[in-house]
């Protein structure tokens, strides 16, 4: 498996991920039908005879010692977060040659294992004990940690554990507190201290809190210990991207190395927006490719987020009390901005934003209008290294081209801290921005995401069950209505509660659904429709919306209301990832949006999508072939789609075999990372970057004399036009 | 309130404690219309439009300054586990004179405020903050840390939080981290550290993990941190015990006091079981009244539990695999206390076990029959130092009474090592103590609970709301059948899922029950059937008897499946707590039993029992008073009695009354105390104690010379005569 050479020519054709063995339309009926099946969470339930008791959260910890005579040991230890409560230690099972029998090694039974065959076996059993212990205890186990020993024993153990079990795996080495308690741990002690170690991970919501590191750099992945990539998820028979984009990614990470350029982000927050979910992708990358590349983030503060906020819908027109960018508010920003640089050291000896002679980074990237001065101190301190800025909102560019307004008042403030920046990048539609912006220095690039992460990985039924369980959960306690699913169907709106998120319309299009199209089908075969997305409850926006909506179903729409969910769930990107994965068909009804890369993430799934011609959305979609495309609020034309979606199965499959099919690198994080890397690499070496609102993506293939093969996917390059259609 | 002099004679009519104005079947009533009137949690969250989302737990952080003129600011910080949300600073409010009408402070509206006046106007304004913003919010705050000062200006905020918010409070000190960090913090910088601090409590479970200190003692509450209790939560107005118990009991601290008697406690495991509750409590309770007494636990090894767990069933005659105690058991067992000693350093010079001379402890109680060598290790350290030996499950003295048996083999290896204590103390029920027992060493004590505790504190009508909806979404969550209450009534038996609490006796007493009295009966008005109890998923014994139960709802009772609920429920002491609370009337069927405190717990709510005649039950009921005493599987007589309580409202109300206002002070924490203070402080003193077969609590008020009140609640002495009953 791991012998497939990481620039084996590949074709277009063969862009379909090795690991997706069926179509994405076959997939979802295993899964359901999985819901159903005697091997269900619900029926083991039942047959196991288990204590009535929710699916216990477990904790793992994995150790492995090899002896002299080259015998491996290996231990588990589980631990249920106030006790440890097993441990076991097992000898790798003796027998020659790994489990996969098409593997290359042909060699007798006599023969010694190589490193990879002991590697893949101790892995395959481990996961296999995890995967037979859950299924016998009905328990999820949420995070292993891996001793570095074993870890090094079985390389690819880390990656499987988070692909195959959704656990979250931990590559700790036995440090001094260990050490300290007890000369030397065996192997089985080493397990439980490794489990009482995962246990500790946690926050008492169950997330992982993140760390940060020197000058606030963010600690992506906890410094690399949590380990749930490795290069064959982005690329080879697991991975996720085209050999061009691969190539053309590798050629100026090399470059960068080469040069050790050093390379620093900046934005306002690690967590809890497309901009952080990005980031840390990107960073998780480039740490497995070598490149020198550090994510910095201000302390931040309560009373600075009320004024950026404000700001935010300010540019985006959509600020609803007459808000001004007034005197006092630009003070207050740009010298909390100042203040944070301070109590991070940014500008300081060694800092980033230290000239490139005192330590500084060579290329500096700041992406987010809440920090434009960073720009101009960057510039200060160093006029001749490179600066990118990135607008990653929607501006209203034609407010900010109108004298006086707010909008331009906000966007005077941005520009004037931004304006020497080397390039300025944008969301590839044009409308996003002002005309004073040098049109030069303007280059586009897409909003990305991440297929290997937990809202987007492919998840095996057991997982899928145990999340949709977990979102049923969330509805009960919420006192929410109740998704019928998998006995009946639904249809998925996964967005923030967010006023430009049409929110009315999908209630408008689902009723014509209902009264027009769907008078007279059995029940059983009716949809429901699910509305869903992260969300602060504190956000007044949001509490509006939701009103607004409950009200709705309570008049309006009231013969519809028990079919119709609305929540905001909680911080679990695999809820929102089973959620997807389990709809029929998703709509993304947006009246005005951005780029919302969950298009493309319900593409990727091989779920349908009907959406609206608005923002960077059609860039996304080909109309009639992956899903469709809609104006906003026209309310017929979603409910005809919808209707010719769920009665005829043949159109879905084969709209959702080519939804999966036609996803574009572009939008995922080695697409991200090739953007990026060109810039930095190209600007650090000294030459210039004139993008002339062309796409970065486009100047980075020219530039790695890596050009785009005839069918290669790309996303749509003209979206005036198609917003025009 | 505070003045209430400590021992101010009261008359054994006034036992009610004074925080309780309505009756027990009162202020059930107001609890359940609260379930349904417009405040209701349910309701407000459709009034309020919150978006919906479960309750959301919050993590509090308070801190106040007093600035030199005397005026007082505070802050409280609110944290979601992920994120500070919000932070307030206000001003104490200015009026003088507490808000509490009825206080003596008839003081002009000039003159200056006492102390305590500020010290509750200021707990009263951060109590009616967070009161106000869970109920605006919908939110839950879980646990709040305050400020050393904060808790010196006043003093019983920490407790307030605690009774009347269910808030768990911390009292920390500013500590080095946040000075290191920040020079001087101001007053909301302090909150919002406070509550980061707050969150850090918890682990991923929810639960606040104990710590243990030097020698491995239990550090219960944190070392004092968690303050929920304060002196007057024992006695005074918001006591819980008669003057009688209390003064008896400060007889024997004082005399400790003076005499800086060191007492040391010594059990197995230091949570999740009975001895471990009592023992938090009592440790709770002598930290208050200034008594030297400390909790030691071993660091515990799993393959050592499986032989105690065998030699606990073989005690109770309830092995079920002819388990032996075999000589290899015995070394393991002995060695393993011997490793534990010195893992713990307990032997060595300052430990606990050393001898006085060296250091250690005055007295020695262990209550454990899993180490009853420590009993004859510390005879053997120190032979003229007390040591007593409580012996605290239900040993079948018939079987350790014949020779050959795998009882009497147990025994002989316990009683070997415990023969030379100084005093035997056991369950008060003749038949658990085997005959070679010294009958002058004897005395008895029974089990107790705490009143202020989770399990049993009186909680607001939100916080039932809240937990009942927590026991809920539990059910759903591990789809079990649904709680139709507050719609309908229902019975509650609480214990664990073990062969002796008579779970087939519950079912086929509630067929006989709708059967045979209810065939006729509205079902809105026929009440549903609730089994739960903490439990291991692992435990075998509780996978069975959970088998069982469901085959028999599938089968015999079928037609009664739907209204049963039979749950295994998380750590949260407050949802037995509120379950307890809101039942109509409580079962304990059990076929064996030590002394079931739950009896009692059920009774102090003012919720009817109707429980057998097994092991210590009958010494806690007044038959026909209180509740309701039958023979092991006389199920006509439970659903009988049962049908009487249902019907007859007024029965129900007459003996909810009688049973709240006749619990003795003998089951709770305070006349535990009094017990051990008594034995430790005669014992240390150089006098003998023996028994001779009485009870603890009897010797402990001779001696201190505070004889019974004619009307003083006593648990019954003879429980033998209740058991022939």
């Amino acid at each position: 498996m791991l012998n497939v050479p990481l620039r084996e020519p590949r074709t277009a054709e063969q862009h379909r991920p090795a690991y997706r063995r069926q179509s994405s339309h076959e997939r979802r009926q295993r899964t359901i039908n999985s819901f159903r099946s005697s091997d269900s969470i619900h029926k083991l339930k039942e047959q196991n005879g288990t204590l009535a008791a929710p699916i216990e959260s477990l904790y793992a910890g994995l150790s492995a010692v090899q002896k002299d005579d080259g015998a491996l040991q290996y231990a588990v230890a589980l631990h249920d977060g106030t006790y440890g409560i097993r441990c076991e230690t097992k000898a790798l099972n003796d027998q020659a040659g790994s489990s996969d029998a098409s593997s290359e090694t042909a060699s007798g039974s006599s023969t010694p294992r190589s490193f990879q065959d002991t590697s893949d076996a101790l892995a395959t059993e481990i996961v296999g004990y995890l995967r037979k212990y859950r299924k016998d205890h009905m328990s999820k186990p949420m995070g292993a940690a891996l001793t570095a020993q074993l870890a090094s024993l079985s390389p690819h153990l880390a990656v499987r554990l988070w692909t195959e079990l959704d656990i979250v795996p931990f590559v700790l080495s036995a440090d001094s507190d260990a050490k300290r308690e007890q000369a030397s741990l065996s192997v089985d002690e080493e397990a439980e201290y490794m489990a009482r170690k995962t246990v500790k991970q946690y926050n008492v919501k169950g997330e992982l809190p993140i760390t940060f590191g020197h000058h606030h750099y963010v600690n992506v992945d906890d410094g690399g210990r949590v380990h749930i990539a490795d290069i064959e998820s982005y690329h080879g028979s697991r991975g996720t991207v085209r050999d061009t984009t691969w190539q053309a990614t590798l050629h100026f990470a090399d470059s960068l190395k080469k040069n050790k350029t050093k390379v620093a982000f900046f934005n306002s927050t690690p967590q809890g927006g497309g901009v952080a979910l990005m980031r840390h992708a990107l960073i998780r990358l480039l740490r497995l490719i070598g490149v020198d590349c550090t994510w910095y983030v201000p302390y931040g503060r309560t009373e600075i987020f009320r004024i950026t906020k404000d700001n935010h819908n300010i540019l985006q027109g959509v600020a609803t009390k007459g808000e001004r960018l007034t005197t006092q508010n630009v003070a207050d920003l740009d010298n909390w901005v100042m203040e944070e640089a301070r109590k991070c050291h940014w500008l300081e000896f060694g800092g980033p934003l230290a000239s490139r002679e005192k330590g500084g980074a060579d290329v500096i990237i700041v992406d987010d209008p809440q920090m434009p001065s960073l720009v101009s101190l960057a510039k200060e301190r160093d006029p001749n290294r490179p600066v990118i800025f990135r607008s990653h909102i929607q501006v209203r560019g034609d407010l900010a081209d109108q004298e006086d307004t707010a909008t331009a008042e906000v966007w005077r403030w941005i520009w004037n801290h931004v304006k020497n920046c080397d390039v300025f990048v944008s969301h590839p539609v044009r409308a996003f921005v002002p005309k004073n912006v040098t049109p030069e220095k303007v280059g586009y690039l897409p909003a990305t995401t991440d297929w290997k992460d937990g809202l987007n990985k492919e998840m095996s039924d057991w997982d899928q069950q145990y999340y949709m369980h977990e979102f049923k959960v969330q509805c009960f306690k919420a006192n929410m209505r109740r998704l019928a699913f998998p006995d009946r169907q639904y249809i998925v709106q996964i967005a923030r509660f967010d006023p430009a998120k049409g929110i009315p319309d999908l209630l408008a299009s689902y009723a014509k659904l209902r009264n027009d199209y769907m008078k007279d089908t059995p029940f059983a075969l009716i949809p429901q429709l699910v509305i869903a997305g992260h969300g602060a409850v504190d956000d007044p926006d949001a509490t509006i919306i939701f009103d607004e909506t409950e009200k709705a179903l309570n008049t309006t729409y009231a013969h519809l209301k028990d079919d119709v969910i609305v929540m905001r769930i909680g911080p679990s990107d695999q809820v929102l990832n089973a959620l997807m994965s389990c709809a029929y068909v998703a709509l993304q009804l947006s009246t005005r949006e951005g780029f919302e890369v969950k298009v493309s993430e319900a593409l990727h799934k091989g779920i349908p999508i009907i959406a609206t011609r608005a923002g960077g959305i059609p860039l996304q979609v080909q109309h009639g072939k992956s899903g469709y495309l809609v104006q906003p609020g026209d309310h017929d034309a979603v409910a005809s789609h919808l209707y010719d979606l769920f009665t005829d199965t043949e159109l879905r499959a084969t709209m959702a075999e080519f939804a999966e099919n036609n996803v574009s690198d572009e939008v995922s994080t080695v697409g991200n990372a090739l953007a990026w890397l060109y810039l930095a690499d190209t600007l650090a070496r000294g030459e210039e970057v004139k993008p002339q609102e062309r796409w970065i993506n486009d100047l980075a293939r020219d530039k790695a004399g890596v050009p785009y093969l005839e069918d290669e996917v790309r996303l749509e390059r003209n979206v005036e036009l198609m917003l025009a259609h």
